[in-house]
């Protein structure tokens, strides 16, 4: 069975996550593309930095900005675990054209997250979501 | 009369905005503040950055907490435009204490803003209203 696109580059931002590991941090990794390139890798950054803002996706997307413009809407984003209202927000600005998740994440703090999104933005959620939330479960495992 | 705290950090914040508009960009800005001293200042940068996600409140708040720490529950936000979900998303994980804006934003794209924050956050709104809308749609009306 040939791998799709969606989990080739699934796996990029996995191993985003695992570079956010180890630094200490919560393992959440993301890679944005455009016509199928890789133009921005992040993981996140929130103890690194001391900024309780540096997510993935919020890295991800300034990064991007700089090689495809302010506007993202060719590009897909690819995180690891869904993104939280902040990271949304961030998107809408951003008019990204599609967001693929891997794990869910159950801390949703809002009623209906697509409330948030640009109304051109699609999501899709449970890519290697496995791989994506044992690497957080480990983590938190790992700090008991 | 004497002017209030609220009314003198706002007149820093419609400073920053003013710096916006004088880089071309949309005049809203901001600054933070922690027993009763500014510890950061930051304008709408989305322009200048190229970055659509460089909020006046994101950059505030990344600057913040290379003074105050990671989490902002001793702060106040000042800021001149009511924040948009991305920016509460942020105040989320700062956990400020205290966001005080100027002008409201009619723009807003979801129902309750309020199920974004921290439930420990407060929100006050309208603080020199005229002042900051009048800056914005000044701008505006020099856009056409």
């Amino acid at each position: 069975m040939t791998e799709n696109a969606d989990e080739k580059f699934m796996k990029e931002a996995i191993k985003q996550a695992k570079e956010a590991m180890a630094k200490g941090e919560v393992p959440i990794g993301a890679v944005i593309v455009y016509e199928d390139r890789i133009i921005a890798r992040a993981c996140n950054m929130v103890e690194t930095l001391n900024d309780a803002t540096a997510h993935a996706e919020m890295l991800a997307f300034t990064s991007a900005s700089q090689e495809a413009g302010k506007y993202l809407n060719q590009c897909t984003l690819y995180v690891t675990l869904e993104p939280c209202p902040m990271c949304l927000g961030a998107a809408f600005w951003t008019q990204i054209r599609r967001i693929v998740f891997g794990a869910s994440d159950n801390r949703n703090i809002i009623a209906n997250k697509n409330d948030i999104l640009h109304p051109k933005t699609i999501v899709q959620g449970g890519v290697m979501e496995n791989e994506c939330s044992q690497l957080i479960k480990d983590f938190f495992k790992s700090k008991r």
